[in-house]
C-alpha cells in the first residue's frame, strides 16, 4: 500500500497524523506544503482537500482522507495492532475527551489562519497573538492536567501504559506550544508523559524539527 | 439506567447530544445551567467536568463523560441501534470528517468564552464578533457544501439515506449559525439536509427553543 502524506512540518494536526502512521509500522510519501506561501489554497491542494487545510492522507486508490480524527480512528480500525483506544468503551470515552480537550478546544483556537485573522482584522501584534495563545492553552492544560492527576487510569501514558491517541494529541500539541515558548513545567504530569513519549521513536521521528520541509 | 444531562440549551455541543440520545431512544434528566451567569464555573459544576464546559452525561454510577463527540461515540458502541456511523471503515471515516469539519474546525471558534474573549480583551463589539463569527462559518460551510454536494456518497442525509454523527453537528450548528442570523440560503444541500433533519423528532425535539431553559 502506497501512502501519500499531504501536510506541515509545523502543523500540529499533522504531527498526530505522523505519530500514528508511525505506530503503526505504516511507510508513507512526505509532501510538505509551505502555509505561509499558502501552498495548501492551490488549486491542486484544493481538489485534494476543499477546505484547504492539511494534513490530507491519500490512499494507494486515490482516495483523500482529511480530518486528523478522523484519519488516526480510521488507521485503528484498519490497522488494529497496536490499537490507540482502549477495548472497554468507557476507556474510549476517556481517551476520546481527553483527546478532544486538545483537538476540539484547544488547538482550533491557535491555529496559524486564527492567528493571521487575529492580526489582519483586529489589528493584533505579537503581543497579542501571543497572549491569545496562551490563553487558550492555559484554559485546555490547566484541566488536563487536573484530569491526568487525579485519575486512577492514567498510567504511564494518558490511560494506562500503552500510547493512544490521547497521547498522540497531547505529544503535538506541547510541539505546537513551544511556537510560544510555552513549557509545561507547571504541569508536572503532563510534563512526565511527554517526557515519556519523546523517548518513543514513532513518536520523536514524528516531532516538526525532523521534517525534511523544517526550516 | 438513569442518565443526567448537565447542559445549556443553547450550546451546539449539548444540542448534539441531545439529538443523539433522541436517536437511541434514551431517556435523561435535563438539568440547565446559564453559561452567562456562570453556573458552569460553580464548584460543583467544575467536580464533574474540571473543564468547566458543557455538556456532560452522567451515568447512573456517577461518572462523568465530557466531550460531546467522544459521548456519541460512546453511545454508539454501547447502544448500537439505530448506528450513528456506517459499517464500512471509509464510510466511517468520511462522516468523522465531515463532523470534525464543524466540530473542530468551526463551532470552537465561536463558542461563547471565545466571543467574550475578542470582547473583554481585544474590545470587540457585537460589529467585529459577528464579523468574525460569520467568517468562520464561511471557512467551513463553502468546502462543506462542496464536499456534500460533490459526493455520489452523500443520500437524504450527509453520507446515505440514514442520520448519523456528521448530521448530528450539521443540525446543531445550523442552529448556532441562527443567533447571528445566518441562513443556509447559499448552501443548497446543507438546507436540503438540515430540512430533512428537522423533520425528524429526534432532532427537532433536540433544537434549543424546545428546551426547559430556553429564555
Amino acid at each position: 500500500m502506497t501512502l501519500t502524506l499531504h501536510n506541515y512540518f509545523r502543523s500540529s494536526t499533522s504531527t498526530r497524523l505522523r505519530i500514528a502512521l508511525n505506530l503503526k509500522g505504516l511507510a508513507y510519501d512526505y509532501k510538505g506544503y509551505a502555509l505561509l506561501e499558502k501552498q495548501h489554497k492551490s488549486e491542486a491542494f484544493l481538489a485534494r482537500n476543499p477546505a484547504g487545510l492539511v494534513p490530507v492522507l491519500e490512499l494507494d486508490d486515490g482516495t483523500h482522507l482529511t480530518q486528523s480524527m478522523a484519519i488516526i480512528e480510521y488507521l485503528d480500525e484498519t490497522h488494529p495492532e497496536p490499537p490507540l483506544l482502549p477495548a472497554d468503551a468507557r476507556g474510549r470515552a476517556r481517551v476520546r475527551s481527553l483527546a478532544g480537550m486538545i483537538a476540539c478546544d484547544l488547538h482550533p483556537l491557535n491555529n496559524l489562519r486564527v492567528l493571521q485573522y487575529l492580526d489582519r482584522e483586529f489589528g493584533q501584534g505579537d503581543d497579542g497573538k501571543a497572549k491569545w495563545f496562551r490563553h487558550w492553552v492555559k484554559e485546555a492544560f490547566d484541566p488536563l492536567e487536573v484530569m491526568l492527576a487525579t485519575s486512577s487510569q492514567t498510567g504511564v501514558f494518558c490511560h494506562g501504559d500503552t500510547p493512544g491517541i490521547a497521547d498522540i494529541c497531547l505529544y503535538a500539541q506541547v510541539w505546537n506550544n513551544r511556537r510560544f515558548k510555552i513549557e509545561t513545567d507547571s504541569y508536572p504530569t503532563i510534563a512526565r508523559i511527554f517526557g515519556r513519549l519523546d523517548k518513543i521513536d514513532a513518536f520523536a521521528r514524528a516531532a516538526p524539527p525532523r521534517q525534511p520541509d523544517a526550516a
